[in-house]
């Protein structure tokens, strides 16, 4: 049986039962058995550099290996895998790395809470707490904000599609225009605060207001740090609490390790995801002022709050990664080469143009239809790329952050090569 | 510096840094650092017997042997930690061995969605999976149902602290009361025809009938086999979806795979969490009848749908413990040797009486004074042992299936001596 | 050009430009010109016993003679017709009477606000103001309970079809089983209690309980004194105010002023609205206990609230009907009139029986066909009657209280023929 | 005893009974007995203009002699005064007067649906029945609009005051900003474009758009026929229904029978009260386009729908000032009177200005505080005036559009004066 057969054979059972909603497998059709740093391997043995890092779950890349060696040392010494919210070293551990490394050198006092291990988990409890406090009901959310599937999150959440899913309505979020939607002259702060202070404005008293300083489902727009630093000071204002979901942004992927550290502003609670636990394994958190740490004992609980295994890659991670400025350097390098990669490839593209910020940077190529095109032709020359935006019309590059320069750059090429190829295909469909 | 001085260190991390949210950690104030089993082991090196088990999410004990050596020869050779949701090989086997071991031997024809691994992501899909196909927004679910946190998940969950605990309306669900609420003449079936076929009864018609067949956080209610056989019957002559949540009940806690085998009821909905993936590591998934597989790709999405090191420990369990009956013999045997020594700790207590069914049986003992008091004794002998209920009232049992005989013994008489001991503290207290 | 040669023509414009939402002139299809007393009169000049009486809007018959000469003195003077909510002569007069002639002799310290004229209106006032006072959102209401077409008060409403209509969720309201609800030996009152009480029941803290003492709409459901006294005790024992629905059952409807005077219960809340005015003209008010008076000024508004010559008939209808007992026990004597009548046209119909309580009673004849045939033979022999219920089973009597005793005696006449010749024609089908 | 005396002592007994949700007679705080045309008397005899006209309830003055001569004849021969939503002589007269003087003429089709005599009510009537026919539930409404109390009305309207009042969340609506609100570059119709069509805008596709085109309470924000227009033809482009609200702007007021004659739009639905009955009664109605008239019999119903002595005095309404262009060639005189006296008024203010359109206009004045005191002094020397806006900045003019010229130019000199002494106060506070 040659693998090309095995290959068949697996993936008749995904067809025969795994459910339609399936999405990833469809544009990357192969089924993947390794993956080391930037690149995954498929059964055939075939190698794809992967510039999608499980949308932002694997910053570091894949099967970093001091986290494996740590997590293999964690599992054969049967240390926990499962621990509710018990106290355990693997905890206690990632606890005193996260607050030496992350939170004392920024200055930050915020409690860590533990929530089911996954993003929109992070989000809920992230409103549930502001409602709490506030005894308000209303969330201001934003135009292309994107932060998850269950009710709660999905109220916040602009995508029209998984909006739509739910067949339920979407009650208590407001929803504004994010910095830069509309048209050029329009100060979408401005006009929120003017919706907020306007006493028959109809925008009842928010309990928070929760953004993304980059959308990265929402097609890579980057607020800049004025709109935040409003945003936050209106939040203020009005005794609101200002949310930060930086479940994609974080970790790193804007260039600092939180994406809002240069902006100037404090929130009142971070959610955390993705690449949180540094290895690609399950885990969310949301950072809150302590102040604000008003939830009771298991308030919000769930099962899965605190993954002991991601506690154990997740140390490594802040150690390795965050414990001097050597990474965030090598980022500004990454983001710069970046930037200019992007650019020439939007050169190419009439009407394209760069957007995003740090290693979270695309091309809007101005339809869905060639940044799908784009990103197919990547994959056959083996690279994994993907879109995002309301109508997946940015070409979104999310490198792991520790790709190697050579690596990077030929992905770059591969993608600058499917970029010219689909513009020529253009080309000629107009003849 | 001594362990105990390590342990001061340590829990003041917690302290200092975790939010006041953790709660198991209050009642089992100690350090944990090893599991093997049905033990956990804690940084001083003291021993416990675990008949929590991650509230029924490590129900083969805690890093079995060969899930753990497949799990570490996954890591070792690079396997996939991360892929969305990708095909992967351990995806493949995962599902070949489900639909070869469970599926397939009980003529299930599901399909399978893999969701955020959680819970409650779980039953968010499902409930919305279930307004979409039906185009109706109201879901039944029962009084001191439990079914998770988020929004849409905490709109069905009977407990009243969980509830307040958001600051919003929780809409589109109706409360009827579940199998054994109210007086024992009672037929809560026959009630909950009345309401939906009285044309005023004001009962919307609801997209699902939402159900766990024993109610694990809501006290060990078990339902009866004729209930669930006529709820099922109801949900189809009102042309609503059934959906059972077998996330704390099913993978064998009941004593067969699925909690309703042995009702010859089938659901057209099934939620998944806890033990499915066999390690305690975060994974849920939703079986779904194929015509009800109507999600479109990504309709209902999430970054860890589909946790890869799950699959790998999640198909060990399956094939180890599913592929013949003996386990499942096991397991009716340890069930009676549980409602035994149940029952002998029930005969201890004034009024209490032995709940549940399976290795989810457990005492309610009137109060959650006393329960609580038993699990603090409990735990001050070494066992590890929680209430549910809506008052904390019923010490509930939920060991490892894997539990040899004799520590299941031993626990048991820890179990009855902090029992009779409680017992003995009451009476004085009462003279 | 005839009589009926104009009802034609007059009856096009109905049909050329009236929505098809119209309903009651579909059953009795005669265009009608004059009203006195307890007759209607159409325009073929035929007169017609009227025991609808508009839904109980004119209990005290059309056109009373000293509210109509009241009235015609006042347009006659240019008295206000509309006057917002100022202070007006005719306003004062109103209170006056109501405090002199129903509050004080029943010992009510209640204020009276005016709401905007509708039944509805009245109801969402009273859930607002329960809302507002308590802080939670949640309100209990009971099957088979009517309350208005409005989203807040259609919400608590029971019937389907027009729960349907809006086609949006109505939340914010739990459903309980009312008095005489599922079979026989079911306590409802007990039921509702467990519900309250179960702290993981689901039922979240309710701002009122809300409940009409006979449902008018829901099939003349009358609840028993001891039955409402529990459910009050309730509200007060779980921090709700009860509220009242005597809109349909009040004005001396179930014999006495309130329908709840010999209950020895005080609601915080009364909605009145129908026969308020006493000449049909459209008003409606909400009892308050003064220390839930707590509305701001013009908190709830609307441009009709207190209708100034609605003030002018009801106080000339106070003063008539309810300066001594005398109506009061005329009431006891037609109420048992018409029971015997009632129960004389049950037993000619097979499982059928008399419902409902003083003026406001009906026999449940099984189907609506049967009650729609009854109703439709007595129309045709000159009786307006209309039917109530689920399934619209019951023939609802609701004469006006001043129907003289020979045409109260001929209108019961006319519909024990209609029923005897409906249950010969029953019979003869079946045969 | 004095009339002094008897107005202390009504009075007492509004402070005794009538709720504190009271509010015109706080700032008109005498007890009003007469009215004819555009004056009201009080008990004192006392004499004032009015400029306030029932909140434009009473669009053709007090006690019009020729209305008032039809009711009393329909009164005095028993003329019905309730009748449900039969057919009746009355309702007919009224249908053929409003189908030939005011849809044919305006070349409309639309049905004509009673529903409770109030503009919630209508309103709500309205959003149903979008929510109905388009099966979508939310809706969009607008910055500062006013469209009534119960909940759905109360989920479309802006004013904060009035939205925190019921204590419940109020679904499915999305604010969108009014044309002219927020700064003068703002497109506020292009705006709305674009958070409709960007997909993942957030915005839930709408049933209905519903707006008014001046917001009287709101302000007299007067929209331009350009931006009605523009929603005019998104509401169609998007599937969603146009509602006008012309509750307020209607009957006249703006100087046409409909507010948006002058527009070229033809809206789905437009809901109508206030002056619809010509005389002050309680009356409300929706227009229908025919294909949108999908209501089942009683699908919306309602006690006093359709009230008949207000068909009666609103037939001779339509007849009267209706069946030629006269008395709409008058309004266009005395609104270019008002626009000249009131931009005297905001010239002796700084920064005032006069906004509004044909007999709904006003001077904003900047502060409640200056426009309260304007109403306050007017009132002194004879003149009922009511301020409006989200702060009551807006000194507000509904005067009857029949005012006579003298009365008018008094009432305005009245009201001049009374700005110039405020002015004056304010200038020597300042000092």
């Amino acid at each position: 049986m040659t693998l090309a057969e095995t290959g068949t054979e697996k993936q008749s059972i995904f067809k025969r039962r795994e459910s339609k909603v399936r999405s990833y497998c469809r544009n990357f059709d192969t089924v993947f058995t390794r993956a080391q740093g930037s690149e995954l391997t498929d059964e055939a043995g075939r190698t794809y550099i992967d510039f999608l890092a499980g949308c932002s779950s694997v910053n570091y890349g894949h099967n970093d290996p001091d986290m494996k060696e740590a997590l293999i040392a964690h599992i054969a010494a049967d240390g926990l895998s499962h621990g509710l919210d018990f106290h355990s070293d693997a905890k206690a551990s990632f606890l005193t790395a996260f607050e030496q490394h992350i939170l004392k050198p920024r200055g930050m006092d915020h409690k860590i809470m533990f929530t089911g291990p996954t993003g929109a988990n992070a989000v809920e409890a992230a409103l549930k707490l502001a409602r709490k406090i506030t005894g308000r009901s209303n969330v201001i959310s934003f135009t292309n904000g994107f932060h998850g599937m269950t009710l709660g999150a999905l109220a916040a959440t602009g995508n029209g599609y998984h909006r739509a899913a739910g067949g339920s309505s979407l009650p208590d979020v407001t929803r504004m225009p994010y910095d830069g939607f509309f048209d050029n002259g329009f100060d979408s702060a401005d006009f929120l605060q003017q919706m907020l202070e306007d006493s028959s404005g109809g925008i009842d008293a928010p309990a928070a207001i929760l953004l993304e300083t980059v959308q990265g489902e929402g097609g890579l727009n980057a607020a800049s740090p004025e709109w935040v630093r409003r945003i936050a000071d209106m939040a203020r204002a009005h005794g609101a609490l200002l949310i930060i979901d930086d479940i994609q942004a974080g970790c790193g992927r804007c260039g600092t390790f939180f994406s809002f550290e240069e902006m100037d502003v404090e929130p009142d609670i971070v959610t955390m995801a993705k690449s949180v636990s540094g290895f690609g394994l399950p885990m969310a958190l949301v950072l809150v002022k302590p102040e604000h740490d008003v939830f009771g004992p298991a308030e919000h609980n769930g099962t899965f709050r605190g993954n002991t295994h991601a506690f154990v890659t997740a140390r490594v991670a802040i150690e390795k990664f965050w414990s001097d400025d050597a990474f965030q350097r090598e980022l500004a390098d990454k983001a710069l080469m970046l930037t200019t990669a992007l650019a020439d490839i939007a050169a190419m593209l009439p009407g394209a143009y760069v957007k995003g910020r740090g290693l979270m940077q695309g091309v809007d190529v101005g339809t869905g239809e060639l940044a799908s095109d784009i990103c197919a032709r990547a994959f056959q020359n083996g690279l994994i790329v993907e879109t995002s935006g309301s109508e997946d019309q940015v070409v979104k590059i999310l490198a792991p952050l520790t790709t190697p320069q050579d690596t990077f750059a030929k992905g770059l090429s591969i993608l600058t090569e499917a970029a010219r190829d689909a513009a020529h295909g253009l080309k000629q469909a107009a003849e």
